[in-house]
């Protein structure tokens, strides 16, 4: 797999393995070891939208590890206008070691990822959110219940049905988990998620519910919400989805449904007082400050990852390569 | 002190330690040593309104001295948006080393501050501009009149009551010099502003005056203006300021007011021909470049200063994670 | 030669340098070998238009050789705003190493770099584009005909009288090769560009000439295009563009007047089914991802030709320096 659009193609090891590199990098910055893992790699970050999370995640990434990444931000860079997708997909291939984007269409990182010939990695799209899957996974396996492995787990997301839901609903699956999301039945997982979270359930052993019965939320290991006014369509105004989601605000009562030591889990940005009250995002089973910082270790997982095959050159091959270099400047520099 | 928001937290011995350890690290550079004092360290630059000098400065510290600078303007990310102030604190708290915010209300860098766990520097606000204080004290430093030690210097202000003039007025008094201002009745510095130096002056044995009477520049060692026009309000029509102001242009005769050799100081960007002449900007007297120069000075120095106490692994506990690391990538990558 | 502006101010054999500096560091960097020759460096980029590969270009050249490029885009810095062109470049030569600019009219750059005293870059404006001279001299260069040199080839730009037309020109002639323009009687290189080139052909023993007639194309080893709605002017509206460029999109059939394995050039963004038909942009004659390479390459080439003569400390002055500094520290934190 060059790229990481959808986690779909990938195995459910091959996703733990890029967690499990993920949280082995953090542990190793943590002792004060930056590892030098992206050194001389440039990053070509092209967001059609803003961020806050995704861009500083990737751009603090970069660094940490020696490399470097460039914010090309809305109207910094054309994605589909005099020039096709597919034109600047070569040209940065040229130029970069790896792309990222936030794009408004899914279709438009598909394009992009196929016209590139270096690693795509989906830095979000009207479909899916596959960096914040890796990131929420990391947050999970750091904060197992006792005895609990990830495939023991219940993870219960409420509210719409954002991108964020369906990425969650999406990983949730393919590890086997078993993944509710407690919504409004106008605002639920549409008939191709369903579809493709059963196939990675009769692949992994996990199950999934969708339902608007607040029973469903019982037993959960992990209450996950997200923000109510929609990212991708025209914002719902506020008096609206006060009234539609008025049963789905995470609060005591509804973290009181889940297992004892039921954590408490959000994306970010919140709307306090909505989707999430004050008590339970600043409560100590909030894991939602530890998922940010999570989004950060699976980004620097998943850059190794995509790269780590890339030709290193020996020793003998870098002393050759710099003395033909010397040799080459001497010839236009020294003679002068 | 974990921030930098406001000379008045911080001591005159301390604000004279940042001001050392900049001309330190600026000898440093100008002999060619680079010091990797912010290695692996990640600065936020949050711009809620444009910038150049502010914004260069911070950028270039940071990778001379091993680090990085991610510029996070205006559009870019939300400050008091969706999310609340605090909440984004939380996340980049998570995410950077250290943050730096020019904000259009003081208010939000103090809310900033409070909530990020990392070093918050203010890059300016509608209050004050207390690294453009910094700055200009490296450069008093490096331009003591023969016999002179900052504590016998005249430094007079004139024109518009700016936050570089209030910022100006606090540093002087805090460091127990002669502070005036030179300005109109209608735009001198206000109570508040008073208030601050009256206190610093005690504690320091400093003075300031503010007067519309053109007598109180004789003597000066240091001549600083600003802008006409207005930063933070309403631009002032050019026909307006030309007729407030008129009286409080940086020219020959005013300069000559001031001590044999007293030098010529602007934050920039000057409106030529209306703060200052061109004769007095270009003279042999001006240091205005010198301080543009040093803006970058005083913030290598302030960026190290607030991160020096940061732990750092010793040699074998960086081995140790290294090895530690190489051992889990070998369990993913290497058994393929 | 302090500035890259115009390629008039260097001499054919300065030219040719870059070339081969260009190429020598893009091989060692293919074999792995990232040459840290603009370490500890800063380049300060401005664009007052938005761009994808000069952007990206200079960028990923920095980091790639030990430096750092600061994006200004348009809205982030002023250029000849409240404050005067002349100001901002002495500024910046403060806090930056090299400056490049992207502008609109060709005078901000020549004040820029007259203002500056570190190196400015023309990344391209309303008269030419330097540095796409560079980068195409790099692909001839790779795909030079079998048995020729450069002077011995024939390079016809097809189209409209663009900056990148005209730079192609100023390049051809200076280097004693033949130049020919293919456009219609309404869009070709004006009397100055003539000018110019005759002057360059004087020396070089070159050639060029400038023509509504298709049998100036025959024999070409290089044919080249832009896009037809002009970049710098008002758009022109797609109906009328399509009608004046009728005869001069780059087809099959216009290839084929060229000699046996002409190449096909392109600056790109290409505009598909107008100035290039998709079956001669992906043919295997088409140059123009190479050509977005090198514009990379040569930005490698140029950075490191303008700034070798930089003065670089013995390793002794740079231990001195460490010692000077670490006391200095010492001075203001250990004693504490």
């Amino acid at each position: 797999m060059k790229d990481f659009i959808d986690s779909r193609a990938y195995s459910r090891q091959e996703l733990l393995d890029i967690v499990s590199l993920s949280l082995a990098i953090k542990r190793a910055i943590k002792q004060g070891y930056y590892p030098p893992l992206m050194k001389d790699m440039t990053l070509g970050m092209i967001f059609q939208q803003s961020s806050t999370r995704t861009r500083v995640s990737f751009e603090t990434a970069m660094s940490q590890m020696g490399g470097h990444a460039q914010y090309l931000g809305p109207g910094m860079i054309q994605l589909g206008g005099h020039e096709t997708i597919e034109d600047t997909g070569r040209v940065l291939s040229r130029l970069v070691d790896v792309v990222m984007a936030r794009v408004i269409t899914h279709d438009t990182v598909i394009r992009l990822a196929r016209s590139c010939s270096v690693p795509v990695i989906n830095g979000m799209s009207d479909f899916n959110h596959p960096t914040q899957e890796l990131g929420d996974i990391c947050t999970m396996v750091e904060h197992l219940p006792r005895g609990k492995k990830l495939q023991d787990c219940k993870v219960v997301f409420v509210g719409d049905a954002t991108q964020v839901c369906a990425s969650l609903g999406f990983i949730c699956t393919k590890l086997g988990m078993h993944f509710v999301q407690y919504g409004p039945a106008t605002h639920q997982l549409n008939k191709g998620h369903r579809q493709i979270m059963q196939e990675n359930c009769e692949v992994s052993g996990g199950s999934f519910e969708i339902s608007d019965k607040r029973d469903c939320v019982r037993d959960a290991d992990f209450i996950y919400t997200d923000v109510w006014y929609g990212l991708y369509e025209n914002e719902m105004p506020k008096e609206e989805r006060v009234k539609v989601f008025a049963d789905y605000q995470v609060n005591r009562d509804l973290m009181q449904l889940g297992n004892l030591g039921c954590k408490f889990m959000h994306c970010l940005p919140a709307t306090r007082g909505e989707d999430v009250t004050d008590e339970v995002a600043d409560s100590e089973a909030s894991l939602c400050w530890d998922q940010a910082e999570n989004r950060l270790t699976a980004m620097r997982g998943l850059l190794v990852y995509l790269t780590h095959n890339r030709r290193r050159p020996t020793e003998l091959q870098l002393a050759a390569a710099k003395e033909s270099l010397d040799a080459a400047m001497c010839r236009i520099f020294c003679e002068k």
